[in-house]
């Protein structure tokens, strides 16, 4: 697996809201930070935070940059650490360009939902195509609010992974921890050992 | 894997804090909604959440209590649902005491960490003794601040989870992202499907 050609990208819009409308949410201060040390611990490229609206942007912004070169920097290393590699922009097509430019080639895009639907791949299936074509730059699509919504999914998915079952009926996890449990099925590398 | 004797508690003390002492942290709102999702996703028993600190008690019950019937529960179902089974207590004994009231027997504790050690079990083969022992009673336990005590792993713990290793150095997962990918580890029913 080529980890410098693999980014991840949390995405405000489009998404559903709880009464099923497509909205643009907000930016969350955990969000930020757990998916962060989820891109570091994993060792991938970059962690992209996609959010249309400038306010919340701009406050994310700064919430970074405290952790990078503001007083943060010196109160907590591990913040800074997970930071070096998040950007905040407007729209996907700023990811697509931004990975062009870093690994000379657009991503092959990885959506992520909670709906379960036909043509779907499984976790093992996309390792195993991440791991032939190693040349490949991915990006992982995870949507916040109540997931993202199907025309884009439709429109921009090279691939739709397999939603994360528990044993029952439940399933309704928080973009922390689903994006969590995504990135260990896929880049653990102690997953096989035991 | 008998879920309806699984439990898991999120603890509070005795934990380290960033600079090493042992401390007592605070209750954080995002760890009671992604750790009461996940243990509904998973299907567990219930979620403890364990803190010494009386105030921090009584804020994150009445944050509960909004979810589970106060103007919340006609909200968001889903928060209603994922808190039914979520209780504040004081300290680990209340818990033990609340297992064996609800199962008949006192549970193993299956403790996690961050730091390597030796004598650490690997997530299958506790899924399998999980499996061989289905009529004990178990509990899971995650640590908040920095981790958990030396002290209080070697005293407490019948069982301690390997830590969970990226591809590089960087080992500061938040909690709400280690134990999402702990409990699928081993407890997601489609683990092994692909």
């Amino acid at each position: 697996m080529n980890f410098d050609r693999i980014y991840m990208a949390l995405l405000h819009y489009p998404v559903y809201n709880k009464t099923g409308e497509v909205v643009a949410s907000s930016i969350t201060n955990h969000d930020l930070h757990d998916l962060a040390r989820l891109n570091a611990t994993f060792g991938l490229a970059g962690y992209f935070i996609v959010c249309p609206l400038e306010l919340q942007r701009k406050l994310a912004g700064r919430l970074i940059q405290h952790w990078l070169t503001g007083p943060g920097a010196e109160q907590n290393w591990t913040r800074k650490e997970a930071f070096q590699r998040a950007s905040v922009v407007a729209e996907l097509a700023e990811v697509k360009n931004a990975v062009r430019e870093q690994t000379g080639q657009g991503p092959k895009l990885v959506a992520t939902t909670a709906r379960g639907a036909g043509g779907q791949i499984g976790y093992r299936a996309l390792r195993d195509k991440m791991d032939q074509e190693a040349g490949q730059s991915w990006l992982i699509l995870f949507g916040t609010g109540w997931g993202l919504t199907r025309e884009f999914l439709d429109q921009e998915a090279d691939y739709l992974l397999k939603p994360i079952l528990g044993s029952g009926d439940y399933n309704h996890l928080s973009v922390r921890s689903a994006s969590a449990i995504i990135l260990d099925r896929l880049f653990a590398i102690d997953r096989t050992a035991d």
